[in-house]
């Protein structure tokens, strides 16, 4: 049996894991939760589960969840203390952080150094500060357990092979509802049918990511942090039906894959259950039904922000925080209307123009870092704004 | 450095094996080497890789040999004696089954006897004596190590996790020359056409093979002894492209899949340095040039062949002794134009249908089924003959 945390559980990843948890009654038991401000999903999974634990973000968030769910557990925090609280309680064993943003940086720290088990559903976390978290992970000796589908397959490929055998991880991309499209054919795009993801259904910031290829770059980050390999060992291919989540190249000339449904359930319960696999919560694939799988070079130029990711990965462990906030402060104003489609790689590429490369050994550092980054790139939106009206 | 011994020095296989072994030379030494009847490319093999044995079928064969190569090793013997010298050398640590048919079986005991680690190209091996096999090799804690690209794909799957936790086997087929047609328009295909494979440059038995859907049978058989899974949890999928190689599917409905050029030095190559994997002999797989991998349904009704193989598995151990022996006569049968392409699956199904199950607990019982098989097959291909003058 094993006791988890899940940090955003009320979001698509956090319900996904409450549905897992359900259907594995036996062997996961969920004791502590922690969301934003929805109190109604919150109070609606803590009938289901009768948790320990549970943190919202503001004091008004956890008023409402208080009277929503009549009574609250002794442990009942919020803002970062309250995460932190969530994440670090005795009776956890795994924590699932699958908060967006980077409000779960501490948690996942303090977590780490509580002995915890981590189950990373984040993309924040490691994009902004893989190394302090790998590193403090690997001192505890900690295991980060990647949940995003296509670490995750990496993930299972590389399980019981050795690492000085790897060549190159090949992270598939579904190439989003874009795919095809030229850049100037872009420019008029809306937020509506950016958030049109042709295979998965996922939260809307992620879903922009994917329809401009960021979320693509972000996993680039994230693989070289969580399996050690350099920007040169990991290449992007496009393959439209999100069958196969991702490869390993062997220096052999072999390649694995990990295939399966588009259903998040898989790789979250794969966290669970690791070294283990328990029986399916999603259904099995059928291969012949699923027909043909094609694969394709990405369209880099119409689509920069992945050259973006790799040029930030491939500088020093600043220019990722930058390209991350600039990239939330962008796809936040095109969510509002307030800037292009096609802008949102202009104000990264800006933002990350204007930086100079500076330690960021210390949470406090990255924090510093990413609040210049927000700054800057609010800046430009600004400006961009000004010279439209 | 592993010190190799191969059956079947002058096939395609074995060519192959010697070339990884050229391609290796710090890694692999050909010690050993068998062959049937030719001197010539046993000559030149034994100029590049001098060795300790050699074997060939017959006096004659090794007289020539002696006459092309200018002399012979030490020990030098011919038939199932010269195989079995070879296989148990004391300077061999593994011996490479590539030889066609049954003259192997004997040869393979021997060496599992001898504590010889076993790389297996020969699918009779297996098919005619998998159980006698891997109890011996179980006993004397002997690997089994799979050189069919498919069975070694599905070892490179499973590799690392755990038997408890497979669901299925998934084995593709590349559907061969004649996929797509009907039964009845393959009644006057000729050898020449039959022969013609697709993706796969292979010896003419297992073209013929390829081409009837039989070799995916032997291979679900085979599978069966390797990996100790029901004929119920093998799966067939036709896969023109061949580049997934075979596929594992998992109890929580994530699958594994290994990809690669259709280049056998991969598994040979992979079978010498495993557990370890060294750099490629062969060429890096490009997925995006691959470009589509499609996925069918097998057409059982139009290739009876795949459907015989199931039912033998699922009978008893002997029931896939008489497949395999009738398939031999069957095949070799239309290989000299005394059968048509269609009556393959005839003489096998009657030759099963003629069957009575019976123990195959020692060689000889095995050895026995098979001549019952083969005589009664000819016998049948001899019925045909004089019906159709």
């Amino acid at each position: 049996m094993i006791r988890v945390a899940i940090l955003g559980a009320t979001g698509s990843i956090g319900t996904s894991a409450l549905a897992v948890a359900e259907a594995q009654p036996g062997r996961v038991r969920v004791v502590a939760l922690a969301a934003a401000t929805n109190a109604d999903v919150m109070a609606a999974a803590m009938a289901r589960h009768p948790v320990v634990a549970v943190s919202m973000a503001t004091e008004p968030a956890l008023q409402r969840l208080r009277d929503v769910a009549g009574s609250l557990p002794r442990v009942a925090g919020i803002g970062d203390e309250g995460l932190v609280a969530v994440a670090t309680h005795p009776d956890v064993d795994l924590v699932l952080c699958a908060s967006s943003g980077t409000a779960a940086l501490e948690a996942v720290l303090a977590a780490i150094d509580a002995g915890k088990t981590i189950a990373l559903a984040n993309k924040e976390v490691l994009v902004m500060a893989g190394g302090l978290v790998m590193d403090r992970a690997r001192a505890k000796g900690v295991a980060i357990l990647p949940v995003d589908s296509e670490h995750n397959a990496i993930h299972q490929c590389l399980h019981g092979h050795r690492g000085a055998d790897v060549r190159r991880l090949i992270l598939t991309a579904s190439g989003g509802p874009f795919r095809g499209r030229t850049r100037a054919s872009l420019a008029g795009v809306t937020p509506a049918e950016a958030l049109r993801h042709p295979t998965w259904q996922m939260g809307p910031k992620i879903t922009i990511d994917s329809a401009t290829l960021m979320n693509k770059g972000l996993e680039v980050i994230e693989a070289h942090w969580l399996f050690g390999v350099a920007a040169g060992q990991i290449e992007v291919v496009v393959h439209p039906q999100s069958i196969v989540h991702s490869l390993v190249e062997f220096s052999d000339g072999s390649m694995l894959a990990q295939l399966g449904m588009t259903d998040m359930r898989m790789p979250i319960q794969y966290a669970f259950s690791y070294p283990e696999r328990w029986s399916a919560s999603v259904p099995f694939l059928d291969l012949a039904r699923a027909g043909t799988l094609e694969f394709l070079t990405p369209a880099w130029d119409e689509f920069p922000c992945l050259g973006l990711a790799f040029r930030a990965l491939e500088a020093d462990r600043s220019l990722p925080i930058v390209l991350n906030a600039s990239n939330e402060v962008a796809v936040a104003s095109f969510l509002e209307g307030q800037l292009a489609f096609t802008a949102i790689p202009d104000v990264i590429a800006a933002t990350m123009d204007a930086h100079t490369a500076s330690p960021v050994d210390t949470l406090a550092a990255v924090r510093a870092v990413d609040a210049w980054a927000c700054a800057h790139a609010r800046e430009l939106v600004r400006e961009v704004e000004s010279t439209e009206r």
